[in-house]
């Protein structure tokens, strides 16, 4: 990050409403907590990380507390994040293994001149389009990305598109509708989310074979 | 399957082109290989199947020989198939975990009067579209499904999909292309696709409790 930059990231871990059963940031992978794994990566590359946990575990774990949608908690992060950020990147904890090198190319992008800039990989299902009738319309996966997380936000752009009470499960579709411009960088084939038991196990796989 | 339905299955198991290093499709899960369970399901459910290799293999596996893309490998099952089939499913060799209820349900909703019917499950990932300046769009999540095999046709409309030389990835494309109704039915969380090692590893660790 160029020295003019001033970079904040947001480590979101979930508000009130989960939807896990159990909370799965708090599983152990690789000696360590997925969601100290997220803060501490979020850290090597970052000015100041805040944490959004729900609120009953804010005290405990150093966080801010969050809200009842993503969107809340995005915000409530946000407000603790102080005036002089110019960048901000906002990561869902729940993506452990996303790397430096990600942070950089996402911060990167934003440096050079975007009001915003998200990982996608590549959509390897046929994705359709449907209604209450059927089939709408089979989308070209040429030009699809899945997107994942750390996405970097200029920081003023992030707090606009966070004014009011806009609610998005994505932060860079509140920017696309203020008109604003995202690009889209390569993604990482390893950060996966973890969602289910199935993730957490791969996840710890990947770790596994770092440590191998 | 209703007793005035004739119920053929192909399953497509590589062409010439494959994008695998080595095939997956030969690897064992649980006792078998991944393409012998495939058959075996389909067979359970089906008066006959095709299967469809690469030319390579086809003796060895008492198959069809495939073609360069996908679509050239339906269509060289599809010459395989009686004329007498009323309801054809194709189905990637690659998908082992596709059950019998799957199938039933994709062949029920064409005997209940679709051209064609797929499995689809929820999208979990955020979509995006792009182009070369950056986002373009992003989808709302609930309207899209991804999309699995079995995929079950009325017989001729199939045929008449696949005449000619179309290509595509999914063969409801085609139909829809061609104005059929293509219903989706609810698809199989674990009706996973080996693409990847760690999907054959997953596939293999659902087996393994399976047996359990």
């Amino acid at each position: 990050v160029s020295r003019a930059e001033r970079l904040w990231t947001i480590v979101v871990g979930g508000g009130s409403g989960s939807r896990f059963g159990r909370l799965k940031q708090y599983e152990p992978i690789g000696g360590e907590r997925v969601i100290d794994r997220s803060r501490r990566v979020a850290e090597q590359v970052s000015e100041g990380v805040v944490l959004v946990v729900p609120p009953s575990d804010a005290a405990r774990e150093h966080g801010v507390a969050g809200g009842n949608t993503r969107s809340e908690s995005v915000r409530a992060g946000l407000a603790a994040v102080p005036a002089e950020a110019t960048v901000i990147c906002v990561h869902d904890a729940a993506r452990p293994l996303a790397t430096a090198a990600l942070y950089e190319r996402v911060v990167g992008a934003v440096v050079d001149g975007a009001d915003a800039a998200v990982p996608g990989v590549a959509v390897t299902d046929t994705i359709k389009v449907v209604d209450a009738g059927g089939v709408v319309a089979t989308l070209d996966r040429s030009t699809l990305v899945a997107v994942q997380t750390p996405q970097a936000f200029r920081a003023d752009v992030l707090r606009s598109a966070h004014q009011g009470e806009a609610t998005a499960t994505d932060d860079a579709a509140l920017v696309e509708a203020a008109g604003g411009r995202v690009v889209v960088v390569e993604g990482e084939a390893d950060n996966v989310k973890i969602t289910r038991t199935d993730d957490l196990d791969r996840v710890r796989r990947i770790v596994g074979e770092e440590r191998a």
